[in-house]
């Protein structure tokens, strides 16, 4: 029999936990056998003492089988998953892209809490758009149509949400081995086949350098690999908001703008670069860049656009909001924050404009609060872009009692959160600073 | 405001946390408002990535504060406490000696659990001896006598109990400025104007190493000057009982013994050497070699004796006990286990040795066991003696229904915790390693 204590203190002093002493700890835990006050001791040994390759995924899988298991009698099944981060659509975007060039793809998503905001919120501004699928339908729906997107159950990996509510209150959600297993016990037991994942790096991610984003690319796709799923994880940048636009509505209408062509340049590139990925990793493209090839035609030929618009009827959205966007919630006010000087956009603070739009209503301080989808921030300018004095800088979308918050945020955007140059800024942020692929066999 | 989040993360990083941080965490954690395992995330961080001296004075301070503390009236008031060995029963011979020299004694003890056993039960084979007094009963009547001897109480250092309940089920007990916080919380909370710190070194003892128990006494001293108290640590030995007997009335009788001056050379110097130091630092002697000289006269003249019946006389307890042995509970059946072999006897393990006496039931595996004042063991050799085939090494001292674990504590104590040499071993552990004293001012 395993003592918890002894697990506990093996880790403190440094040693490699079993998969059996692991299996047993959180299979305790879930249980009841072992109580919150030492799983919390543990996962601050495992964030100090760290966890090698096996023993995350030894926590991954106890996780994984914690909960329902998918598996699809389909090929070609491939998901998609962010770190999060400010104004990122790109699930809008890709998934049509990658579903009309013949990959399959599952999305269970999450909604917004803090700073960034979820895709499933997003999805919802679209009255009527039903996120909440069996996972029976779920699996029906992928292999006869090829693309599905539904919130997170408390069917899938339940031991995660219980350690995560853990390391949420005990300053230990920083640790790459606990968050690789968060993360990849939800998607292996979602059951794709592969998974490319987009890891946020900047002010505004989780990861706030590359060398941590690095060293948690590695272990998701060692993780992955262990597992048999073909891998692609992508740093990307988050030193400011993807695309224009940060709220529920907003979003919307700009991915349904990139779908038409339309979109702005960050958004559309990192979204072809990620279905490309998925197309390649799905085994429907001999390279990354024959994929992104195939994600361009797609888009191009307005066949990605059709797909998101059955997916919306399908879901029991009305699918004339792809050409009419009054269907969908709409602030009642604008006010437009002007450039204070000349000069350049030197940096943003992306988490900052985040919670912004938390505090218009567009996202949630606390689980339970009600999104208000039509509120947010659309950016006419970038980091890098040239400005005059007096330029529209921002509008902000925002109810008529709001003007308070309003006069607030503006200060804030041009006090703090966006910050001035004389000079054009001699190096600007990259969208992607790596792309690895792995094969699991 | 502070975050229970934020004090953890900055503990984790190994940052310095401030005294109003740790008294803020702690008094929230006795007000419920921070959860226990976020206690038990920053007691992990704490044992790993350190605690400063200013540190554990914080925490000490605000545990001292939870709960009464005491401020005698009168001078030269000294307090022993020993962190625990086999047949530790020192407590019942220094303190009527320092007693007889001047010092007051108010002593505070602790009943046993584990190996260990608690001077509170010993003293309790003394029938009506009442170790229940009130605060106000205790403070009077060591002002006026001198000398009393209480159980632990609710009422000093609540704050202990929780953290040590936290501490003891999360692998977080071994370390240094936790330990000098429970300990010195409590012993600061009580009076003492100085305090003699015994910390046992070895097998039979929490501190397994003297690199560890150096550390230890210099973190204890260290916050005992932080707060005005004469400090006294001493590094004994506990690789084998201190004295020959284990168990309660049995070393109840050896005290009286060893205060009639007929004791073991072991527990006499010990004792002597503590008591000494208590005089000294009560600073009713120049030296702690006056001290000792002190103590060596208190004994051989019968006074320290006159003491200890004086004292038991006051706390209800029949003083005859002392001149007759009867008047003790004893076990029924004794049992004579002999040397298996002529040689010497190479080392002993102590803990297993006072794990024996619990199944025994002279001690208790969880806090509401009864306990058997009777049962015990008497060691009639001890570590480098000589001994020869058939001479007695142990009376097992047992009740009637005792007899399948009067065989398995026989065969345990042959084959495997007393370890025999054909040759004379070449070093022997000293009693004591090391005596350090810090003034105050």
């Amino acid at each position: 029999m395993y003592s918890a204590y002894e697990i506990i203190a093996k880790k403190r002093d440094g040693e490699e936990l079993t998969q059996e002493e692991i299996k047993w700890f959180i299979q305790s835990l879930i249980d009841g056998k072992v109580a919150d006050y030492q799983m919390s001791a543990l996962l601050m040994a495992i964030y100090l003492n760290g966890f090698s390759t096996k023993e995350t995924a030894s926590l991954t899988d106890v996780m994984l089988y914690s909960g329902e298991t998918l598996n699809f009698n389909v090929d070609h099944v491939v998901d998609k998953h962010s770190t999060g981060g400010i104004g990122d659509k790109t699930s809008f975007i890709l998934a049509p892209i990658a579903a009309a060039c013949g990959v399959r793809v599952p999305m269970i998503a999450g909604r917004g809490l803090g700073h960034t905001g979820g895709t499933v919120d997003k999805v919802e501004a679209i009255e009527g758009f039903n996120t909440s699928l069996t996972l029976k339908e779920f699996q029906n729906t992928l292999e006869k149509e090829g693309l599905v997107l539904i919130g997170q159950t408390g069917e899938i990996a339940p031991a995660d949400k219980i350690i995560y509510g853990l390391r949420d209150v005990t300053a230990t959600i920083e640790s790459i081995p606990l968050i690789t297993a968060s993360i990849m016990s939800k998607k292996l037991a979602e059951g794709a086949q592969g998974i490319v994942m987009d890891i946020k790096v900047g002010n505004g991610a989780f990861m706030r350098n590359k060398s941590q984003a690095k060293k948690l690319a590695r272990s998701i796709r060692n993780t992955g690999l262990r597992f048999g799923r073909n891998m692609m994880t992508v740093l990307s940048d988050m030193n400011q908001p993807l695309g224009n636009t940060v709220g529920n509505s907003l979003e919307i209408i700009e991915s349904i703008e990139t779908l038409k062509g339309n979109g702005p340049k960050d958004l559309t590139d990192l979204s072809l670069h990620l279905a490309g990925g998925m197309i390649h990793i799905a085994g429907l493209a001999k390279s990354h860049s024959a994929g992104i090839r195939q994600a361009k035609e797609a888009l191009k030929s307005g066949k990605a656009l059709e797909v998101f618009r059955d997916m919306i009827k399908r879901q029991g959205g009305n699918p004339k909001v792809v050409d009419d966007y009054s269907l969908l919630p709409q602030a009642t006010h604008h006010h437009v924050v002007t450039a204070p000087r000349s000069g350049y956009i030197k940096k943003m603070q992306a988490t900052e404009i985040g919670l912004h739009v938390v505090s218009l209503g567009g996202g949630r301080h606390k689980a339970t609060d009600k999104i208000d989808f039509g509120v947010g921030l659309t950016f006419h300018k970038k980091v890098g872009d040239k400005i005059k004095e007096g330029d529209p800088l921002v509008t902000i979308h925002h109810n008529e009692d709001q003007k308070e918050d309003v006069l607030k945020i503006s200060d804030s955007l041009i006090q703090q959160d966006i910050r001035f140059s004389p000079k054009k800024p001699s190096t600007l942020p990259s969208l992607i600073y790596e792309t690895e692929t792995s094969w699991c066999h």
